[in-house]
């Protein structure tokens, strides 16, 4: 049917959707949510109906998605019929009923999600459907090859390729910002690409945005690779595996993530990782919570690594608290450079060396541990870093002190003497958030006290800093009403942790972070 | 933050949904897909957020289900804050985990769905969820309360009220147009409410249509049951149970119906019912497709009834071929007529009085069948038709031969001597709506033969009928590509019945009629 294209100005998200008045709709037979086929001159494309009551009869709107592709002008005669549904929806539809699902099956799924060929509502529902029954190892496998299949790639015609990924779920976590100049410092190439903050206080490339620009494209990178053995770049605008972004739009608001693995995975694949350790922090207030879980998954992920063709170790490391002091873009980029240079604070220096080490161990470098202490001990790590940071594009000579952070700055003191019990992650992620992380890059948490520490009655527990003020109270607010670090004399003394009012505030607390 | 609104002056079916510039959006701290709480003047609602890059920063896009209801014109200042997901939310998880909901958790998700707090997304997931995880009788019961809880009720100070309804999926069933009708004249009320097509090439609602006008409100609906004992009003204007119409939305791009229970009986009680008939077409080409699976969907209604405080009997009904020999609006519109006024045909008569006679003997009439079939040949189930149908506000002199049909007729002929073995219901059902059906009330299909019966090669085996002529050429020719009678000889004389080429065209056959 010959219908006015409206231009709506409007974008979808990247989704391709097409605006028409019901009557127009069901006198082409076409539903809410069919798809539909939009011709105009050479192009042509399949788009998502939308249906509008009062809407003009003899138009159809289209998003920018769609009149940008096809290079439409407002007013102007488009072809629109109905159109059949994508291949995928059939593999889709026997997910949902709890079949697996074959290669070519997946293959086609990725490519209709890659293609924007899905809805909202197939796509929540596909994801829903793999959360609830699960997915084979051979399906995991086809899932991560097809994600891989469909983005760009890394290709540095050497190896061997390092690599590591945290599963997240700890604040703080600065740890790749000192592995990937100790291990480009001892010889060896890690391209690292890191993600932005989704649902956290702070992502590494949001870190490392601090000190040097991280959007590179994957040429960029390359030089950058080339030149240092290594790079801190931001995924995102590699399009590397680009399907598991738009997984991640639907996993969000669901709160759920069944495709943690094929998505790690999948990016490691797309640079060309020879050598991979997953780190798996664990433990009370991290993603996962129990050693056996712990273990479950570095199972699957040593297992899938060998189906593509990675050596993979896991670290299953110790999650109940922050890493490091810091919490926040600029405080934990400020926090990463002392380390480096020497400075602590021990946790993060004993995960970074110990992860390093294993890494080097990977590629038969006796004694990896005491090797990559030797290496930030020397000064190579720091060399390095700065050489990195150059190379994207930022100062190499910053100094710790150099590094902005929020001017308004606030004090939880302690109510009384004790030990410090518990810290909670997701309670500080939230205060660091409220102060304005990662979006003010200067806001953030300093953590004065950590686990089995002694504060004394006054004594500052920990700092809340960020740009605004208006930021800063409301940080201070929700940290006073929080409480996100418990107190205890010794053990046994003190046996009410808290007392739960008849109405609880209840909240949606999901780590998405990869 | 205080933006400036801009209407986006379109409807995005209902759904509450504004959007922000991505930069505007992550100040806030909000991601695509979540709930933003939208203040203008005393006026406050919750809205679903939609991120769009170069949207300008300083303004807030609104659909017009937002700028109707909070009444502000473009360009005012209007404030936006984040909000926190619905309850329904949690609970929508629960089932995702495979957990049972209580009643007063089911009450907050269908809440939140008739009052517009979930997304799309949200949506999908929970029928994804219920299809996988299943409902208790329990869930389906709480479902089915809170579906009329949240919508309008219908009071007939009087009982008994008696109903029927079929499950659907085997098209030309004009059974109701019958069963109402002989109810209303032997005396007992029957308020029948009935849904157009959704996936069909007729509902009830379209066929009733032809004759009257069937949009009517609740106060003209009692005032039409009052006059004549009974009626055939279009469900969707009534607001009864206005949820299962927000449930269907993304049922049907999903091809599940989680919901076929609560979405039948809700509308059910909401008329008050007290004594039910729910008929179950069951056989090859139907939507049950065996005895064992009618009889435990039969269980499930019965228990549900008594639960509900409805007596309800089932009628397992020979699916296997259409009602009659109709199939599109104003064909079986006319063939009711002819029907009820004595002129056959047998099947659809012989079932229309077999489930007139079940809800008469519910009611303690002697011999019902009998009973239906005497008030037809009396002439009185003819004379309450056109009581109904001059109530509802059409022409009660109305003829058989007065009802237009479509004037572009075309016939499928016998390409040899046999006997009828098989109509495929569903490629029937695609025929006449590639023809114009149920939007082109005159297209359709007229059976000239039936199971079992014996055609000659160049005889017509059936008709099809359009308005335009393109239309009856795209029928005809998917007709003769589908194939959708088969012939046979004696059993055995010809084993082969299709041979099937290397690519064969795989579709989505789903019936979403309930």
């Amino acid at each position: 049917m010959q219908l006015k294209a409206r231009l709506l100005n409007i974008q979808a998200g990247g989704m391709r959707i097409a605006i028409l008045d019901d009557e127009t709709a069901s006198s082409l037979g076409a539903h809410s949510s069919d798809r539909v086929r939009i011709s105009y001159k050479h192009e042509s494309l399949t788009a998502i109906l939308n249906i509008a009551s009062d809407f003009p009869a003899d138009h159809v709107g289209l998003y920018e998605e769609i009149s940008k592709k096809i290079q439409i002008a407002d007013g102007e005669n488009v072809e629109v019929e109905p159109s059949e549904p994508p291949e995928a929806l059939r593999h889709i539809q026997a997910k949902i009923r709890g079949e697996r699902l074959r290669q070519n099956e997946i293959e086609v799924i990725v490519r209709d999600v890659v293609e924007r060929h899905l809805s909202d509502i197939e796509l929540a529902s596909l994801v829903t459907a793999l959360f609830i029954n699960g997915l084979s190892m051979d399906e995991i496998e086809a899932l991560s090859r097809a994600m891989v299949k469909t983005g760009k790639t890394l290709n540095l015609d050497k190896g061997p390729i390092l690599d590591k990924h945290s599963v997240g779920g700890v604040p703080g976590d600065k740890t790749s910002m000192l592995v990937v100049p100790i291990i480009a410092a001892a010889g060896f190439t890690i391209p690292k690409t890191s993600s932005r903050a989704v649902t956290s206080s702070a992502g590494t490339a949001d870190r490392v945005e601090v000190l040097c620009p991280v959007n590179l494209t994957v040429e960029e990178m390359t030089e950058v690779v080339r030149k240092t053995n290594g790079c801190m770049a931001w995924g995102g605008a590699l399009e590397l595996a680009p399907a598991d972004d738009l997984f991640i739009q639907v996993e969000y608001p669901l709160a759920i993530d069944p495709l943690l693995l094929p998505s790690i995975m999948s990016k490691k694949k797309a640079i060309g990782a020879t050598h991979v350790i997953i780190d798996i922090p664990t433990g009370r207030g991290a993603k996962i919570k129990t050693i056996g879980e712990a273990q479950d998954l570095a199972k699957d992920f040593i297992d899938l690594g060998k189906r593509l063709g990675m050596k993979v170790n896991c670290a299953v490391s110790f999650g109940e608290q922050p890493v490091g002091n810091t919490i926040g873009p600029a405080l934990e980029a400020r926090e990463a450079l002392s380390a480096i240079m020497g400075k602590g604070p021990l946790d993060l220096v004993e995960k970074a060396t110990s992860i390093a080490g294993m890494l080097l161990e990977m590629v038969d470098v006796q004694d990896g541990k005491r090797k990559a202490q030797d290496i930030i001990k020397s000064g190579k790590a720091e060399r390095k870093l700065r050489e990195i940071i150059g190379a994207q594009g930022g100062d190499p000579d910053v100094m710790p002190e150099d590094v902005g952070i929020g001017s308004e700055r606030g004090e939880i003191v302690a109510d009384r003497d004790g030990e410090i019990l518990w810290i909670s992650n997701e309670d500080i992620a939230r205060i660091a958030k409220e102060a304005g992380a990662p979006k003010e890059k200067g806001a953030g948490v300093l953590l004065r006290t950590k686990l089995g520490e002694h504060v004394r009655n006054g004594e500052a527990v920990f700092e809340v800093y960020a740009e605004r003020s208006s930021r800063l109270e409301a940080a201070i607010e929700m940290a006073n009403s929080l409480k996100p670090i418990g107190l205890g004399g010794k053990p046994g003394e003190r046996m009410i942790i808290e007392r739960i009012p008849t109405e609880i505030e209840r909240r949606k607390a999901f780590v998405l972070e990869r």
